[in-house]
């Protein structure tokens, strides 16, 4: 058998978050392996209560790590590298990035307890990382956070280009702008397959430059009568840079809140991508600037509790507060399934007469490609094949058909497909199991554990818990319940738990000898009792647990 | 002390849902009183799981229920009409509405298990109902369902116009078209105040009519290629109508799928605001019926996990199933708050290769008044004062402002604020509780019970269950511990209960009398050892139940 070149995504397709794409090139079953990427997504109540980072699921890689050559991160966002920490000890091979990306990679790895020198800063292109049968490069690309790379990885059965998040932004202010001619230089001749952000396919018309932002921004700020407050995503250091040269040439002094953007300004000016960020003053000396000359530039765009938008929402936050008649200005857009959060903020807000702006289109643009944007890329690179990455089914699907649209290959490539890029067609030769590992607390534990389905049932059902005590064989004294998430009465107007003891008790007077002495039997019949006597009282089957002491003379 | 006139809302104003709103006249604290609406809002993972349906907490009104003398429905909306069947065996008054609201608020009152002749359907402007000294006409207004009102409401202290929900629709297809002339005439003369929804107050340009919606959904459904499916609120009866007469135009045969959808149309028929509605054919014989030549109409537009939408996204439902390359019409704009309910079934059509067709600009109209529409409502009905409701705190804030921009005095006044109208100026003079209730399962429970609270707790940290017995206040045996919702081991490798197990014994055994013998000091500490071991082995502080058995000499 000869030589293969394959493309499997652990994460990242099918979902927008927790990227992990693996390339592979030799023998069928040996093929020496790179991951692309290692990063989280972030849990919800509908579906993952109490989780606190949800990652790709790398058993396969773990099962194959003899294989894997080198770890390759292409930007600094949570969903690309926020996994290293956690799963590199699985895996110990060395990861590669951009000095950046590196320095927070690097960090990943120390709160987790590893050596950050397993991360090596490296220079772009034209600078090569070999490993193994690959040479990779790192490709200089605009995206919403500084030093964002595509790769170009090629391999003996030939080249493919990844171009990581993406937009084609001309002057994205920090960061380096999209420069084609480099792209059409560093993918220059056959490109088997462009592996391409999949994120805004359905967003019609070409995206526009944070450079266009600066202008409005910089208007609203100076036409606010008192303080103003501004939330974007933290790694979004040119916005963040944006809004604070807004508040500058205001005559405002500015004020940044919440760990995570006073880290990434750091790590920006440490590592040397950030240059002329205004001077800023500490939460200490903003209380005693007079409001009117004031602007905060804080974390918490997406409504996230601890965050510092929610904390100002909810009052005072390390002693400053919002008052009638403050502006806050969104500038974000709200991702999908966040605007529950979004809108207790927007109310909250409200309620303390702050003026609220979140127009999206004029004081926020994306930081990925576009439709005509995709279409600009697929033309530089000029590869056979399109496969669309980093994306949700529907976005997948609707980019591989633009793909096939303007002429090329393309394939819908999920999660633990395995697909082989060296046939005449692109194919998929393998499904890999890849769900998703949660971090829950301090543990790792799998999706299909049963653990959150069970936190799920809880918090829908409510929960009994049933106490039977037996001394050989017999029932000593009556059964206890306690419930938990449940009414106190229900259609009888006596305590439930009243009911259900009596009920319980009224079965265990009249059981058998053989039920009395089978605690299967014995747990399957005090659950069946609880559940539907529950059911007939308050109208709900609650979740049932059965503890049966026996005290054996 | 003189009469006066009172506005005092329980629901609706801080929440888009459960519209509850009380007007009274007399003298302070002796007013007569009337209810217009009792609706239902619906619950969500995040604030309210495993609650059925969310109502306005009506203890104030039942508290002086001796004051109330009649409840007005203005249209058959859930947040309008939903409650009506719970709650109105606690107010027992007559129930007016018009034929068609009339006939759902009897069938909410027949599932409750009261008499359908507590409700009584009259006839619109210019007919009167007389309720102590309130005069109330309904006034046909244009919105999403049929035989929307608006009340005009005399007082022998002057007049106010409440719209109900409302857009400005020359032509809305199904129902009275906006009639500027009835609205001017019914309001004519002096208005105290204008109760005017305030929904889309953040919506810039002029609503569209339902009318230009049928050539566009007609061009779409012809050129489907092969099965179509649409779904929007079944409430939207002239929606449903202009869906089916397009599966009609294009030679299809036309099919109803979901219970809610065809009991509306069922009651629109029936109660004679419903005519022409094209021929439909049942599930059963639809699947005898070649796919090209078929269109359901379905339930589930904003992703309900049991209605038509889901149920033909995760496989069959009544037989019928979607196939690629059907298309799939979302004649409806996702709530937000729903946003990753419909996104799981757009993603699970994509991976069946069903086309989705979403533009909710193209193929949906809203039903309720954009701004400049609000600020023509305002201008016909010509009332000293605005007060806006239906809306959320920042809807209401935003409408209120303006109004006040076109010369109108305003105010906000939220849930329990007790509105005097009949001074110079509106204002606030008694604070009302005004909660939620819950229906949760069988029974009605409050929203600050405790009982969801620990639901959400259960689901965040799991749940511990700890079994000690005592015998003569020595332990007997060893504690006994049951999890659920948490993983099975954590740090040490042992499985956690066996952890928890064995520091509880190790605390009992060093337990001082005193302790022992006190089962409220014990279940404190065990409950503290629980929590804190939990935390040490998996990094969740978990929620705790301790059950303490003694088997006393």
């Amino acid at each position: 058998m000869s030589d293969r070149l394959i493309y499997l995504p652990l994460g990242g397709a099918g979902e927008i978050g927790m990227n992990a794409y693996v390339y592979g090139h030799g023998k069928p079953g040996k093929e020496r392996l790179i991951l692309v990427d290692l990063g989280v997504t972030f849990p919800d109540m509908d579906t993952t209560p109490g989780v606190d980072l949800i990652m790709a699921d790398t058993r396969w890689l773990i099962e194959n790590r003899d294989r894997l050559e080198a770890i390759f991160i292409t930007h600094a966002h949570e969903d690309h590298v926020g996994a290293i920490g956690r799963l590199w000890s699985e895996l110990r091979v060395p990861v590669y990035a951009r000095p950046f990306t590196a320095h927070h990679a690097q960090r990943k790895m120390e709160e987790a307890g590893q050596n950050p020198d397993e991360v090596i800063a490296v220079d772009p292109y034209p600078e090569v990382v070999e490993a193994g049968p690959f040479k990779v490069t790192f490709v200089p690309i605009s995206h919403s956070i500084p030093e964002s790379s595509g790769l170009v990885i090629d391999t003996p059965a030939g080249r493919v280009a990844h171009t990581g998040d993406f937009k084609i932004d001309p002057a994205p202010g920090v960061g380096e702008a999209f420069d084609e001619a480099l792209w059409k230089e560093a993918t220059g001749g056959r490109v088997r397959a462009l592996m391409c952000d999949s994120t805004n396919v359905f967003s019609p018309k070409p995206g526009r430059s944070e450079s266009e932002l600066g202008s409005e921004i910089t208007k609203l700020v100076s036409s606010a009568p008192h303080m103003v407050v501004a939330t974007t995503f933290a790694s979004n250091v040119a916005r963040v840079k944006t809004l604070a040269q807004a508040g500058e040439a205001a005559g405002r002094s500015v004020c940044l809140l919440g760990r995570a953007m006073r880290r990434m300004i750091e790590a920006s000016v440490a590592t040397g991508v950030l240059e002329d960020f205004p001077k800023t003053v500490t939460p200490e000396d903003a209380r005693d600037i007079p409001r009117e000359s004031l602007m905060l530039i804080v974390t918490g765009s997406q409504g996230e509790r601890r965050a510092a938008t929610a904390q100002l929402s909810r009052g005072k936050y390390l002693g400053l507060e919002m008052h009638e008649g403050d502006m806050f200005l969104f500038s974000s857009k709200t991702i999908p399934g966040n605007e529950r959060g979004v809108i207790r903020i927007l109310n909250a807000f409200s309620e303390m007469g702050v003026d609220i702006v979140s127009d999206d289109d004029r004081y926020h643009v994306s930081g990925h490609a576009n439709r005509p944007d995709l279409e600009r890329m697929h033309r530089i690179v000029g590869a056979e094949t399109v496969v669309p990455m980093h994306g949700e089914h529907r976005h997948l699907r609707e980019h591989a058909r633009l793909a096939r649209e303007n002429g090329y290959r393309s394939i819908v490539a999920v999660n633990g497909s395995m697909v082989d890029l060296t046939g005449p067609e692109p194919h998929v030769v393998e499904h890999v199991e890849a769900d998703r590992v949660y971090l829950d607390g301090s543990v790792l534990i799998g999706a299909l554990d049963g653990v959150v389905r069970d936190r799920i049932r809880m918090a829908l059902n409510g929960h009994v818990i049933v106490n039977v005590i037996l001394e050989d064989d017999e029932p000593l004294g009556e059964p206890w319940v306690e419930i938990m998430g449940l009414p106190e009465t229900g259609g009888s107007n006596a305590p439930l738990v009243d009911v259900l003891e009596e009920d319980l008790n009224q079965f265990l007077m009249r059981a058998a000898d053989k039920t009395l002495r089978d605690d299967d039997k014995l747990e399957e019949e005090l659950r069946r009792i609880a559940r539907k006597s529950t059911q007939d009282e308050i109208g709900k089957k609650p979740e049932c647990t059965v503890v049966i002491s026996r005290l054996d003379g």
